[in-house]
């Protein structure tokens, strides 16, 4: 059933003579499936083939293209138990996260499904004629967003199904008329393919054109680089590393044709604890605060990384029950070798900083490519002068800074890089007296949390997942949620266009009935 | 009253010592004023006052806001005819195109106040809480576009009023939320300080922070760097030539923190002329494009530079009618010396390129600084194959390329960079018929126009002043009407957040009575 091959539209293709193999943690052994790196002339021709493609597919109605989306929910859902079993097999996640993550998966496509044939997403706006004006007469214009071209999304490791071959990403360009061309993660290939196959069964029974879709694997960076210099693509998605997103941003800068990259990267998700909560409740803020450090071993994005607050009784309090409670937590398994070996080097790096105390390292022995979480606290003075402690050490870890005074809590949350989140923590009113740390925490992040953890990116509108940079490369748009569609478009203008060629949102006659702004007011009548 | 002073937020200050003269190219002498160029600490100081001022500016209310953009519009006003002659002697346009744009920036002005005070700009969403959810409760989650940061505004040579210091950029800068330093465009320094000096009394007026604006001259292209590498500023506006537009994005991409670059650049604003059209009617478009060409002595960026058509009878008729036509209008000054040098260096250029026709040359001796207008011709063949014709000559330049057949007709159009604008000239129903040339036209452009002219920019919610590069850095948006505001804002979430604390567009007793989404519908209920 894996075959280990590309598919370049709806043809599987291996004309490449490099091969891998991916990777099981748990068992600490390579799996089975040979997987072979597109070559350069299969790059080309996903991208031809995706050109051509856009001409047809981007012009489709949201109810055409939602049939799509749906139908790639439904093909994903019939794989059943098998894809939870390879998923888990190349990234080491338990098969209640595989369920989870594949409903989440599911919910996503069906949401952009829902979200397209409504319609509104367009934002439509009309200004009619006024050839009577003085001293010059106004001409009819008419406004839509329109899909922005041939997409490459490159696959997350961490989560091979929401962020990867039909994640979040591929969701939003498909909803938004964009051909979407993957970049496969190497951690989980086989995973990918079985989805990729799924969206290609999708793309046939609906009916949709050859190219809409691609998958491309590799181990290296040569693809992924092909692919983002490749003039027919109009635009990336990324989910990982700082190094790996600005590496492929810098590409896409350099370009004779410049196109937006959309990054969404490291963070170390700073959580202020103010002096009231600490004094009042730092047991349960700890007991909480261990659950979220370690949750999926770590290894979201929004794991908090920092926990900022000032010297007290209470602070003390919340760092001794802090370290005894991270230690009962049972190491788990990160997603691969070299993921749990940068865990290990960017920890020990960490730890070999001047000044930094290990209040909790779990000691005991664990599994192959097993993570032990670690818990380290530091001065603030020593943090402000020493940016090693201010970046991302991927995995359960955290680093409590404590404050000489609230001064200095501003200052460090003043002088943070960007952050995807930032969360204050505080009893009752105390937060009112706090506006200072709040507005220089709220300038620093893409969402602010009120008593809360980090973890859990809920999939809504009203989500923000991005941040300023490094949190993602463009903070003005969201990774998670239907307004992630707003990465892939652009609006266009008819300016005096005949009324029957006008696409059916900007008609006179409304046939889609979609909510538009004519003339300054929001209506879904007819003209 | 013209000091050639920089404004570091609200004081006049002049302690660099490099000054310059602008230039009356009418007149062809230099004028009176001497201006100061801003120092590298007065740009420092600039950039530290803007950053000082967002902390306050940017969480002002939408009214508060809109007081201020009508105080500039009031106070540029009252400036009276001074300010008209001023413009005049530095960019040689005439009395009734000074009116006239003026009256466009304050119409731009009070758009942009009328829209923030309205609201509904900050895509308000809510989605509300649900405990009881399973497996996981839901989050109150609530999202609303917040101001980016201190932005960086470069003021346009052909448009010394509507796209420079108080301009459609700073409009929407300002209406967002976002502190504006102005890099003064040197060809028109003293009218940039005198409406500078409009801008700070109406900040003074409505007790805005100072820092809120600043205006920084130079001839060079020293402070334009330092601006646009500095780490306060946090995106930049420019209006100008593709090489300048491109420079500052590769500066901003080059940041440690990578900033927006929204720059409207070049563009050749392709038309073409279906054969019908070209049968019954050529003369009458002739005389209609050999005004088009020549308005504003071709110093529109919209500009007709390029029109297609499909070689026959009718084609030659038009270029035969263009030629008799444009030599009949009286050549008109051009904004300085050096951009009438240009005019004539990239005019000279293109002419004595392999196969190019000239069809009309104004030959008369005309006054210093005004521009000969030409109308040339060349193959479809030649021109696919010499890149050179496809660059935009600045000034009354036009080429009409014959192209063999409709298939030529679309590969070139299939190969022209991106641009502002495309025409389609139709007669009645044959553009039905030319679907292909319909859809590559669009894909090029970002806005299209059926039998009319690009020149008149229309600013309402519906245009579309943009398109794919070089015709701006970012097709994503508009430079033009009042959804230019989107370029310098972001989406924030707030998450379980006290509803006292929250701005007032996500309160639950909804004080503005704005329209959000709530839960997923259109409201603008309380919750």
């Amino acid at each position: 059933m894996i075959t280990g091959k590309n598919y370049i539209g709806n043809q599987l293709s291996a004309n490449g003579n490099k091969t891998f193999k991916t990777f099981n943690p748990l068992l600490n052994i390579e799996n089975q499936w040979e997987i072979t790196e597109a070559s350069t002339n299969e790059v080309d021709e996903a991208a031809a083939l995706a050109t051509q493609a856009f001409k047809t597919y981007s012009k489709l109605s949201g109810a055409k293209k939602a049939t799509f989306l749906r139908a790639i929910a439904d093909e994903i859902e019939a794989l059943g138990d098998e894809l939870l079993q390879v998923y888990s097999s190349e990234s080491g996640l338990p098969n209640g996260r595989a369920i989870g993550e594949r409903g989440r998966t599911l919910g996503q496509l069906r949401a952009f499904a829902n979200h397209i044939e409504e319609g509104n997403w367009v934002d439509a706006s009309i200004d009619t004629a006024q050839p009577e004006r003085k001293p010059m007469p106004k001409v009819d214009l008419r406004k839509m967003n329109v899909a922005l071209g041939p997409v490459v999304v490159f696959g997350a490791s961490n989560f091979p199904f929401a962020f990867s071959t039909a994640g979040g990403d591929t969701a939003a360009a498909l909803a938004a008329g964009c051909p979407v061309i993957i970049k496969s993660h190497p951690m989980h290939a086989a995973t990918g393919e079985m989805v990729s196959g799924a969206v290609i069964r999708a793309a046939e029974k609906t009916g949709m054109p050859n190219g809409v879709f691609s998958n491309l694997n590799s181990s290296g960076i040569e693809v992924g680089q092909q692919l983002v210099e490749h003039p027919n693509v109009k635009a990336v998605g990324f989910t990982g590393s700082i190094r790996g997103g600005r590496a492929l941003y810098d590409l896409a800068a350099k370009r004779e044709e410049p196109i937006p990259v959309f990054a969404e990267m490291g963070s170390i998700n700073p959580v202020v604890i103010l002096p009231q909560a600490l004094r009042n409740r730092a047991d349960a803020i700890a007991k909480t605060y261990s659950g979220s450090i370690t949750l999926g071993t770590g290894q979201f994005c929004t794991n908090p990384g920092l926990i900022l607050g000032v010297k007290s009784e209470g602070l003390s309090k919340f760092v001794q029950t802090l370290a005894e409670e991270i230690v009962k937590v049972e190491p788990s398994c990160m997603l691969h070798p070299n993921i749990a070996g940068a865990y290990e080097f960017n920890k020990a790096n960490a730890i070999s900083q001047n000044g930094l105390e290990v209040l909790a390292n779990y000691e005991a022995e664990v599994k192959p490519n097993h993570a032990r979480q670690v818990v380290t606290t530091v001065e603030g003075d020593t943090f402000l002068n020493n940016p090693t402690l201010h970046h991302e050490v991927f995995g359960p870890f955290s680093l409590v800074v404590q404050c000489k005074d609230e001064a200095q809590l501003e200052e460090i949350i003043f002088n943070l890089e960007g952050q995807l989140t930032g969360t204050i923590i505080s009893d009752d009113n105390e937060i009112e007296s706090s506006s200072n740390i709040v507005s220089a925490l709220q300038n620093r992040v893409g969402r602010i949390i009120f008593n809360g953890v980090p973890t859990g990116v809920e999939v809504c509108p009203s989500m923000l997942h991005g941040g300023p940079y490094p949190a993602s490369t463009d903070s003005r748009f969201t990774a998670v949620g239907v307004d992630s569609i707003k990465r892939f478009v652009r609006p266009f203008s008819f300016q005096d266009w005949p009324n029957q060629l006008l696409p059916d949102e900007l008609k006179n006659e409304n046939p889609l009935g979609i909510l538009r702004n004519v003339n300054g007011k929001l209506s879904n009548e007819t003209i």
